[in-house]
């Protein structure tokens, strides 16, 4: 990730706003104020009911090279304001030339089933600290997430069929292409084209030959029979650059001469028009030329949308490629994650004050507290976990025994859970004073991870259309707490509104 | 860029199948076949009528530092095929070792205007090297040249108001934030809030506090007057984080100390609500206090179609932020450019074999040819040139005198040009024999390029809804050359298929 693809300091990869606010906390003599920051987001993307945490791993390489050069150290002092004069104090840079990050972290592990509101990173440090990282924690915990969960979905659809991603071309920059394949993997992609980010990230690689190859021969056979003859133990002949069933036969005619050499013919792809009907005459044909065994391969745009008709349609394919609609999830390409302060120490006191955003709409007001989140589950006969709520809670003021947890959207709406009952606390501990107490699990654990969080999620849940709402509520204590903080910030604004 | 922002070797930074055929190519003796390819795309982002390129600078510096390592070569040397044996040669993957470019590059600089099938980049040289470089290229011309177009389409609608990128929290990655915050700024943004890009791309930086500052405070007064305190010569207040209006009211009075201390309430800032409204009745506050050139910025979700709105609808709003949806290109995140091969030289008759790849769809079929693009064009009377039209046309088949060019989707629309006619020929040389022979601009010489071209378009090109289409056309030679080989392609594959 981070480490692996970057040289020069991404130490600056952050707004402008979190800079000037910094030097303002430090020039008011606050920037050692102990702050909580939750990360979390507000609605699931493309519609559904779930959504994949991932990231985590950029974000701990991003937090252990933090670090200002001397370098972004001389640019920030060349920024000036609307007089001429610099932004900032020198005594302020050479602060920052200092700054060693303390703060503590935690996070969901990547590959946890996610839902709104819930905090997927907690930050808790100097408050001048915090605001420095509230940019590129967005950055690397919003778009993975996003690719992440576009592919546990495809998983879905595709059901046992292999996927491969192969969206680098079309991909939103280097990163973009390299994050978005580490993340279509954990979230159930099988393998990707993109060979640096198999190299760097451990995810097996696939392919075999574009158009190009087949028109730079004379005729399509000879261009099968070469590239089968050249790389007999990887061949997925693509049938569509002139006629597409003629293609077949041609990749029929290749395939029995790699038979007759032992090899075997891996596969045929698809890459254009009726993917449906091309696929059924296709496997016909193959079938009746007794390569059962072969697989056919299809591309052109697919989603999980299409693979959804497709696979309605009896189209025979086993493998679907997948490119520009994950790794840009085109249909909602961003993931609208915040970052919101939910609470300040009071240095004179050592009181936590509690911290919201008031908003007109009850869905974009913030929630306080220094978060965690409870997960209920059940096990089932055979002893899988059924998830059965979330409840987040204030980790400083959560009641003992039996709690209580409250819908936020409609406080009638009440869970009693009894301190006996089957639950897991979802944020782990990731730094402690700045230094890092968490190790990444390997990406095919993290990937498995995905798979057997999503079989403890109700079927209802998962659904794409008019998903089942999975209940996440907050403990009654924290609700009362948010209750009485959005009280009296409208009383206060109100009487200030005058 | 590139050769600013990473470190790891980028060589690998391709799709597995570009390798395979890169073996199949040197395999079967045919590596150093000269060719042609050509990138290019098939249709406007956005629905619109014109497409700025960018992202050439990243190519450069991509080529300039092509070389595999020894860690490339020995993670290309684990891949195995169905069969658990190599997939490559120890050859081939010495050949790899030791492989330098020699390729040709010629390219269209960056922030032309450019349209459907113009070649923005074409890559002459050995067949294997053209082949490795097809993923790359797409992949950092596809996304940049999407945002280039999405901020000169920003930029059409905010006329001479200022426009602020902020999208970083929310970009597809570092990468994603980063070169969109280059590509932005070229098409018209006038500063990024990311630090990083403007300390390594020389871009303008601007942001003065969030929602999070505010809450930090006792009370939004004291929040004001306290960064105001701190950051005189940059304040821009954001007066929505309880009630908007009386959020201007405390703006007001933070202003009223400022300005007594000798300086300037730079602007406020609105983030939610009613933006019309709330801009037109801020207007009203903002001038009774006498506060007349105090800017007022407006954010949250902005695109050119909503900020048309607002316009429309008398916002009284000078400085436009925009995130999420600029550097996202949310309404299409992909540009579906191409890169397909055009020519191929017979080593034994050393002609010019020409290539295309046929398509149901005549829009797709590509088109053969060292292409270079000619744009027509004639000056007014203050002396800026307007844009007439671009052929397209075969360097080494270009006819000689009066040149007739012919609308591809319809070959009895024809336009003559005397060879006495003002032209430009767009594509320049990058690369000669490997080697850099182009300097990049520096980005402030980019981006005034693109203003300079778009005022040579004809409005009726640059209006959102059904735009005009620019008379893009095939020189006839080139044209000719098409239509035989489409001819003479359809009628083998009849051949074949009976």
């Amino acid at each position: 990730m981070i480490n692996k693809l970057y040289d020069t300091s991404l130490s600056l990869l952050t707004d402008l706003y979190q800079v000037t606010m910094a030097y303002g906390y430090w020039k008011s003599g606050t920037a050692e104020k102990e702050a909580v920051f939750n990360l979390y987001f507000r609605k699931h993307p493309f519609g559904g009911g779930f959504t994949v945490a991932c990231g985590l791993a950029s974000v701990i390489g991003y937090l252990e090279e933090f670090s200002l050069s001397k370098k972004d150290i001389r640019y920030l002092r060349t920024l000036t304001g609307n007089d001429g004069q610099p932004l900032f104090d020198e005594g302020f840079l050479e602060y920052l030339a200092n700054l060693e990050l303390t703060c503590e972290v935690e996070a969901m592990p990547e590959g946890t089933v996610v839902f709104p509101n819930e905090p997927l990173v907690r930050v808790r440090g100097p408050i001048l600290q915090c605001q420095l990282l509230e940019t590129p924690l967005l950055n690397l915990i919003n778009f993975q997430t996003l690719i992440a969960t576009k592919a546990a979905r495809l998983r879905l659809v595709a059901e046992t069929d292999t996927i491969l991603e192969f969206g680098l071309r079309r991909a939103q920059g280097v990163d973009g292409g390299m994050t978005a394949s580490r993340a279509a993997y954990i979230g159930g992609c099988d393998a990707t084209s993109n060979v640096l980010a198999g190299k760097l990230y451990d995810i097996p690689v696939r392919g075999t030959h574009a158009h190009s190859w087949v028109m730079s021969f004379d005729n399509e056979l000879q261009a099968f029979e070469t590239y089968a003859g050249v790389l007999p133990n990887n061949v997925t002949l693509l049938v569509d650059t002139y006629d597409t069933l003629q293609g077949v036969r041609h990749a029929i005619e290749a395939g029995r001469q790699l038979v007759a050499r032992g090899h075997k013919l891996a596969g045929i792809r698809l890459d254009s028009g009726d993917l449906a009907y091309l696929s059924i005459e296709a496997r016909k044909l193959l079938d009746e030329a007794g390569f059962q065994d072969t697989a056919i391969v299809a591309s052109n745009d697919l989603d999980e949308t299409i693979i959804n008709s497709l696979k309605q349609q009896g189209a025979k394919i086993n493998v679907w490629g997948v490119g520009t609609k994950l790794v840009t999830a085109y249909d909602q390409p961003a993931l609208g994650g915040v970052y919101k302060l939910a609470a300040l120490r009071n240095e004179t006191t050592g009181q936590w004050e509690y911290k919201i955003k008031l908003s007109e709409q009850a869905i974009k007001t913030s929630t306080p507290g220094i978060q965690q989140v409870r997960r209920f589950y059940e096990l089932t006969a055979d002893g899988t976990p059924n998830f059965l709520a979330d409840m987040i809670f204030d980790e400083e003021r959560a009641a003992e025994g039996t709690v209580t947890m409250i819908d936020p959207l409609d406080f009638t709406k009440r869970r009693r859970f009894e301190p006996t009952h089957l639950s897991e606390d979802l944020l782990v501990p990731v730094f402690r004073a700045g230094k890092r107490v968490y190790e990444s699990p390997d990406i095919h654990t993290i990937r498995a991870r995905v798979q057997t969080q999503m079989k403890s999620l109700h079927s209802g849940v998962k659904r794409f259309v008019n998903p089942h709402t999975y209940p996440v509520g907050l403990e009654k204590n924290l609700h009362d707490l948010k209750t009485n903080l959005i009280l009296s910030l409208r009383e206060k604004e109100g009487v200030v509104g005058r």
